[in-house]
């Protein structure tokens, strides 16, 4: 089969074996892959990533001596069934999965993280193997370019579970990329609002008003924090009143922050723009050393809250999430392309104003 | 009035005006007074701490060209009522008073944060003004010295507080100053265990001992976080096992762990140290700028927060708290110093085998 390889450093297009199936497991036809943030980071500083990985102990330490088939945001078709699968969903049927395979040897197992496995395929090639057990059908007709859309939304509803919301919120989203998006999405379905997000990228922030946002606001015209200070500050309120002094008066109303972004500097940005006790939920990944100021976040009491992810039923949720409408997907698609295309492609969504998510359709 | 004068970077020994009392104010004779971390970084360091408290947004600046009597852990006694006050306690008796003064100037009021106000001297002076509505009245025939030990013990207090306790919980306390005591000792009384707590100096592990600690651990010998996990971990957990992996297994305690140290590095270390979902309480005050790498504490989902100082109510439960002996505050008492002693102890407490809290007494 075909698949866009990533291959001593580069992205190159070859051919490989078909994986095969192994105990309870499928092979599915990837019929859309989003190439997602950590595609392009894993991509640009694969070793910095995998030096990570291993100080972290994390248990998914890629070797980049070996092939690698990225893609982990995808959408499939079954095409076989393999050794003592239950065979309830037929061939043909369209379905998505998280994107880990699980393999059992004896009582001990093994988790390949697909898209970063050097033993089993992601989504960048025609073909995978999924477990059967974790298989979810579509629902409700939904097209596989939206349904391959359900990975990143999920990223962004586990986010806004982990931030302990209340009804009082106002939450402020930092970065308008796919994961803000997603978050903007989450909080509008949670109900809280308004919702103010912030992006120095026009047709981001357009996006972030699609998704949600009830507020944008461009960084480098106007203070996010200001923004969120006007919308939290109810009537009659003055900090320096003996009434807010003594704890009696009206209070703003509680700030939760999302961290979209993942570079160096912006959470000690956060840490001197956020408002007292405000909760920020650092979704972007930033692979980087970074640096802060402690006492920002001491004596504002500030909490940080890094999320990874989402569990099983988070990501099946929204896979309901965007079959329903409740999540309007569509509009972040902004391309589309072949194993041939991949590598333009990873280079092309440097560009904000042009670029959301691009999908890779390996049958192409 | 004598007093203990931080002037022109030094600590000097000094007769001041007595302070007047405004409206709503008593003048109290200071009886006892604990030397804080704070007033130590204050002194080497206070042009940074001023820096830090301007660019933070804070209130609270002090202007190094005039004079300031530190001191904010005190216990003191009422000599005079000022004007406009009720006298429901009469001179000579005995109080403690979270280390602010408010005074009003129509509907408007100012916050003076006692021991770093340039308008009104601390502990280390003869006399203070106290605003009346906020004494409390030493209970049980407590002594002065323990009742002291009221604001260093209500910062512990508070920080579990923050720390979203539950009975499953298994803590760990990174650093056996006064302010890991304190933390140790209201983890105590919440009844959460095994509480386990890590120093390098032997006496600061036996002072753990004393307030409560059932592990003691140093550093230089064992890994804090290996004794947590053997503490924390089922019989019969098998992380590679399937039901581990399917999240079907037993599952580890979850991990509350509180920073008490303060210094660069030590956060890095904990998000390096501390297991999957491990709620991080930093209760230390480092003022430097410090590094560390988001990544770990991504994928583990780790949370921070950030906790300073307490509430009055957090302050009025620690004194009796003291009264009625739940915490053992008497060995926590290493040295005792008139105002002529002061700039000396603050060498000596640089010392963790010879000192824990020293006490200025300055009537003495």
């Amino acid at each position: 089969m075909r698949a866009a390889i990533f291959r001593d450093g580069d992205l190159v297009v070859d051919t490989m074996p078909e994986p095969k199936p192994a105990e309870g497991q499928v092979v599915v036809k990837t019929l859309a892959c989003g190439i997602c943030g950590s595609d392009l980071h894993a991509f640009h500083h694969a070793p910095k990533m995998v030096d990570a990985a291993k100080r972290s102990g994390s248990s998914f330490v890629m070797d980049l001596k070996r092939d690698i088939v990225f893609g982990h945001e995808f959408c499939a078709e079954i095409v076989d069934h393999g050794p003592g699968t239950q065979k309830t969903l037929k061939v043909g049927t369209r379905v998505c999965s998280v994107p880990m395979t699980v393999t059992v040897a004896g009582e001990k197992g093994n988790v390949h993280p697909l898209g970063y496995s050097n033993e089993l395929p992601g989504g960048f090639a025609e073909q995978m193997v999924l477990n059967e057990m974790l298989l979810l059908e579509v629902p409700n007709g939904l097209s596989a370019e939206h349904a391959a859309l359900t990975e990143p939304m999920a990223v962004g509803w586990h986010a806004v579970q982990k931030a302990r919301l209340t009804r009082e919120d106002v939450p402020l989203v930092i970065g308008c990329g796919p994961v803000g998006l997603a978050v903007i999405a989450a909080l509008k379905i949670a109900g809280v609002g308004p919702i103010i997000a912030a992006d120095f990228s026009p047709a981001r922030r357009k996006l972030a008003e699609t998704m949600g946002a009830d507020i944008v606001v461009d960084p480098a015209e106007h203070s996010p924090y200001k923004t969120w200070t006007e919308q939290a500050t109810p009537e009659g309120y003055d900090p320096t009143s003996l009434l807010s002094i003594l704890g009696m008066g009206p209070k703003m109303r509680p700030a939760v922050v999302f961290e979209c972004v993942g570079v160096p500097g912006i959470i000690q940005q956060m840490l001197e723009g956020a408002p007292r006790d405000t909760r920020i939920v650092v979704v972007g990944v930033c692979m980087e050393q970074d640096r802060f100021e402690p006492f920002f976040a001491i004596t504002k009491e500030l909490n940080l809250q890094f999320v990874f992810g989402y569990t099983p039923e988070e990501y099946a949720l929204t896979l309901h999430h965007i079959a329903d409408g409740q999540i309007e997907v569509s509009s972040l698609v902004t391309g589309k392309v072949g194993v041939e295309g991949v590598k333009q492609a990873f280079t092309d969504l440097a560009n904000p104003e042009a670029h959301a998510k691009i999908l890779v359709e390996p049958w192409r």
